[in-house]
C-alpha cells in the first residue's frame, strides 16, 4: 500500500470501488485533515464517489455511557453480516465542552466485528467543532456507501449536541436505554428522545430482565404523550441483551417494517433531499469560513483583534467589523 | 412615542442611556429584526451603546418546564429590586426541533416583577437558529447594560442546546431542579449539571421540603464526582421555596461570593475576555453568512439548487460547489 500523499485520486476512487477497505479508511483520513492539499484531494475523491452511492439505509445508535452501546453494535452489525449485509460502523465522539472524554479511548471496543471482512469501524475523535463533524461524517458515509456498505451505523454518545447533527443524517434513529435509568447523572434529554424512531432497553438479562420489561411498558406509555411522527411510523419500544444475542434480530425487522412504510409513504425520500438541502447549506457555511481564515490578512489582523480584545482596548464587535472590511 | 423607524439612533442612544424602557425594548426588536434597514439601525445603537456597558453580573438560570422558573425570577427579582438592584430579564426560548413549545405563550408571567420600576423583562422566541438568537441575546445584554441595568438574568429551558449557548455568555449558571426528578422524561443531560455554578432545589415546600433535602444531599454528593472548576469555585447545593420566598437571598449570597472569588483570582476576566473571543468570531461568522446569501445571483441559484436536489438531479456538494463560484 502506497503513501497517503502518492496514492492518485483515480487510485483511491477505484479501490473505493472494489471495497478495499484500507483505501475506504485512509480516503476518510484525508477527509478529516485539516492539511489543505489532504482536503483538495479529500474533495476530488469524494466527488468521483458521489454518483456511485448505494441503496443502503443510515442508522444512528445514540445512548449514555455504561448502556452498552459497544457490545450492542458488536452483536448488531454481526448479526447483519450473518445475513449477508455489509456493515459500516462511524462513530462520533464530541466528548463534554467541559469535562474532556472519550468514547473511543479502548482500542479493543467491538474487536470480533473489526475482524468480520463485511464490516469496517471508523472511530473520529471530533475535536471541538460538532459541525465539522457533521460534515465529516457525511463525507464519510458517502465514501462507505460507495464501498458498497448497505447499511452505516453512525454511533454517539447520547449526551450531548451530536444527536440532532446525527439524526440529520439518518434514516432510522435507534437509542439504548437501561431499565434502571433514573439517574439524573445519565439522564438522556427530552429531545432526544423525540427524537428515537425505537427505544430499545439493553441489558435485559439475568436479574435486570423483570426490570427491563416494566422499563418497557414505562417508555411505551411516555412516548404516547408525545405527538404523532409526521411519517405516520409509530415508536416501537423492546427489550434486548446484546450481551446475549437476544432480541437484535427483532430490532432489524423493524428496522425493514420502518423502511417498508417510510418508502411507501414518501417520507423516506423526502428526509433524504431535507437531509440533502442541510447538507448543502452545511457544505457553503463551512466554505464561507474556511476561505476567509485562511486569508493570510484575515489571520494576522484576527490576531491583533483577539490580542486587543485580552487587553480591553476594542470590544468585540467593532473588532469583527475590522477583520470584515479586508478585502477579500 | 414615535414610530421604531422614525426615531434616529441618537434618540435612540440618549433614551436607552437614561434607562427609557420603552426605548429599550424597541432597540431590542430592532437587533431581533430580519429586516437589513432595522439591522442597520440596531448596528449604529449597539456601537453608540458598547463604550456605555456597565459592571454588571450576567446570571444563567435554567431548568426543565415545570421547575418553577418563572416563579423563582419572580421572586429572585424582586428580591434583587428590593435590596437597590436594576434587573433585566431576557429569556430564550429555543424549543425543540420537533416538538414546537414555548416558554412564553403565558403573558401573565412574572406580572409582579413587570411592574417593578427596576425591573426589565423581554422574551425573544428564537426560531429555528439557535446561533443567531445567541448574537441577538448578546447584542440585547449590551443594551440592557447600557440602559444601567446590574443584573442581567439570561432565562432558557434546560432541554435544548441553549445551556451551552447562553453558559458562554453569563458570569454565573444557576441549575433549578425539582427533588423528585427521577423521570427520565424531564431529564437534564449530564453537560448542564456540570456547567451549574450552583444547584437550587426548588418547590422546597409543604410535603417536598422533606425530599427537596436528601435531593441536596444526593446531589452534593453526585457534584463530587466532577473534576474541580478551573476558577476554584465549589458549586454549592441548597434548597429553596420561590413559592414562599425561602432561601432566595441565600442564592444572591453564594452569587456574591462567586463575584468575589472569581475576582480576586481574575477567572472572573478572563473568562468575560473569552467570551468576547467567542463573540468575535460569531460575529464575523454571522456576518460572512449574511453577507453571501443577501447577494441576488446566490439567492436565484440556491433556489434552483435546491428544486434540483429535490428532484435528485444534482449531490448537494456539487450544488454547493455551484454556488460557491458566483463571484461575490
Amino acid at each position: 500500500m502506497n503513501n497517503i500523499n502518492k496514492t492518485s485520486v483515480d487510485e483511491f476512487v477505484t479501490h473505493i470501488l472494489n471495497n478495499n477497505i484500507s483505501y475506504l479508511s485512509r480516503a476518510i483520513t484525508l477527509i478529516e485533515s485539516n492539511n489543505s492539499k489532504h482536503q483538495e484531494k479529500a474533495t476530488q475523491i469524494l466527488e468521483k464517489c458521489l454518483s456511485h452511492a448505494s441503496n443502503s439505509i443510515r442508522i444512528g445508535i445514540t445512548g449514555v455511557p455504561g448502556v452498552g452501546k459497544s457490545t450492542f453494535i458488536e452483536s448488531f452489525g454481526k448479526y447483519l453480516t450473518s445475513i449477508g449485509k455489509k456493515v459500516a460502523v462511524l462513530a462520533i465522539d464530541p466528548s463534554s465542552s467541559i469535562q474532556k472524554g472519550s468514547i473511543l479511548g479502548d482500542k479493543t471496543r467491538m474487536s470480533t466485528l473489526a475482524l468480520d471482512d463485511n464490516a469496517f469501524i471508523r472511530p473520529s475523535p471530533s475535536g471541538n467543532s460538532l459541525g465539522g463533524v457533521a460534515r465529516k461524517t457525511r463525507e464519510a458515509i458517502t465514501l462507505c456507501e460507495a464501498a458498497g456498505f448497505d447499511i452505516i451505523i453512525i454511533e454517539t454518545v447520547g449526551v450531548g449536541q451530536s444527536e440532532t447533527t446525527v439524526h440529520s443524517m439518518v434514516d432510522f434513529f435507534l437509542l439504548l436505554k437501561l431499565a434502571n435509568a433514573g439517574d439524573e447523572l445519565q439522564g438522556i434529554k427530552r429531545g432526544i428522545i423525540e427524537m428515537a424512531d425505537t427505544i430499545a432497553i439493553n441489558k435485559a438479562d439475568g436479574n435486570a430482565e423483570k426490570e427491563a420489561k416494566i422499563a418497557k411498558s414505562e417508555f411505551s406509555r411516555a412516548l404516547h404523550l408525545y405527538p404523532k411522527k409526521e411519517n405516520n411510523w409509530i415508536p416501537k419500544v423492546l427489550t434486548c441483551s446484546a450481551l446475549n444475542n437476544v432480541g437484535i434480530d427483532s430490532i432489524y425487522t423493524i428496522i425493514k417494517e420502518y423502511i417498508a412504510l417510510t418508502k411507501e409513504n414518501g417520507s423516506f425520500l423526502k428526509k433524504r433531499s431535507e437531509q440533502n438541502k442541510n447538507w448543502l447549506f452545511e457544505t457553503i457555511n463551512n466554505e464561507l469560513k474556511n476561505q476567509f481564515y485562511k486569508n493570510s490578512k484575515v489571520q494576522n489582523l484576527l490576531n491583533l483583534q483577539l490580542k486587543r480584545i485580552e487587553n480591553k482596548e476594542i470590544n468585540p464587535f467593532q473588532a469583527a467589523k475590522e477583520i470584515l472590511k479586508i478585502k477579500r
